[in-house]
């Protein structure tokens, strides 16, 4: 296993999991971290996570969950390529499934009603957006250039299962967005959580998990406060960052 | 003027405003009062409020904005009879016309494209859900019984001047139907407000502003928090109940 000198291998801090990451490329962030905690405790027998850029979604849900199998895809192949390398440096081959390849072509690949959970850390910015950024591949994991959230939910509505879960991460901004489009391909909205990086001012992301074939009702969760009074994380989100395991 | 036997006659706390409330009755909560506060800085010329009940909502316009003039419908007889001896008592004749009427069918008598801004604090309940209440105009005040969220969307967006907005109080579990609902009658949520009494604790309403023809691209401002760690009333809760005047 050769960890090029672009790279750094880094320590989840979670089952002693690591991951590989390029030095100058796309890093993980907050955002998958509480993606996954999000997604911990829904049915995941069969899960599939979207974007996946190099792996961390399906590397934290394999420590977080007792899925028993991870399918991930990812369209840049050098990040596919990538989280291959993670998987295998974590002994996961057996869990975790990682692709190259287009979700917008892969409900052929996977079989219909085959998920009981797709993830997704989608690209938060409109194709439209300013795409000033010099390295292709972070503006295709931040820019909506290879997909958009209507693929995304469009595909995930063909492969989720009866009573299968999209969970997604955003924007704020896309919250409508979002709404509406999984109503539209009939993923519903169940539960909403605002997260603030402070509880005084707007939120910086939210978290939404959608059933297929729900009924219309959802939960709109306590806002999740990543930082006290003092500017230092809260007690939440040490806890979810598993700082030590549970 | 008669205020009758079973009805009382309240201070609003704003510029001398009262209103008239049965005492046994369907009585505005604070819902109407964060309501009108929510809507107080959009343009508001000519402005409408959709079941207005005993006119609570355009009273509290009435001392907040510089409309020229509001209008307000109600379906219920009682209601808005009462409504007008308020408007009169007020010595507000001149700028709140109360109808009585069914506002499925408002669009003919008010003029398409006519206003700048349309308020709603709608009845909560689906239709379906348990009707039990012994009092009927307690019932068409909650459930929607004479007309549903879509009803209210579908012709505030007939209403609506180009660049109008429509406000309403909702409650959270309603967010994705009313998301869903403005964007298909082409009403763009661009501000949404959870309404907390804690800010530990799930939001137990939700204000939102939607722009007809709007971009799609929603701010979701701070939370609202309506009481203290104290259990009294928050700092701001107070300012927006004006106990004094600003």
């Amino acid at each position: 296993m050769i960890i090029s000198e672009n790279e750094q291998l880094d320590d989840l801090q979670i089952k002693g999991l690591k991951i590989i990451q390029k030095k100058d490329g796309f890093k993980f962030g907050t955002d998958a971290v509480l993606l996954s905690d999000f997604a911990k405790d829904l049915p995941s027998d069969c899960t599939l996570d979207l974007c996946t850029g190099t792996g961390i979604v399906p590397l934290l849900l394999s420590a977080k969950t007792s899925a028993r199998a991870i399918h991930a895809i990812e369209i840049q192949p050098e990040a596919a390529e990538t989280a291959k390398r993670s998987v295998e440096i974590n002994g996961l081959e057996d869990r975790i499934f990682i692709r190259c390849g287009d979700l917008r072509e892969c409900v052929g690949e996977y079989g219909k009603r085959r998920f009981d959970l797709i993830t997704c850390n989608p690209p938060y910015m409109r194709a439209g957006a300013a795409l000033l950024n010099g390295n292709n591949s972070k503006i295709i994991a931040r820019h909506e250039v290879m997909c958009n959230l209507e693929d995304i939910v469009r595909v995930s509505s063909q492969l989720l299962s009866l009573s299968g879960h999209l969970v997604m991460v955003h924007r704020p901004s896309r919250l409508c967005d979002l709404m509406y489009l999984m109503r539209k391909y009939e993923i519903e909205p169940k539960r909403i959580r605002f997260v603030h990086k402070d509880a005084s001012k707007p939120p910086v992301l939210f978290l939404a998990d959608g059933l297929y074939k729900g009924k219309s009702d959802v939960k709109v969760l306590p806002p999740l406060i990543l930082y006290d009074e003092k500017g230092e994380e809260s007690a939440e989100l040490k806890k979810i960052y598993q700082r030590s395991e549970n």
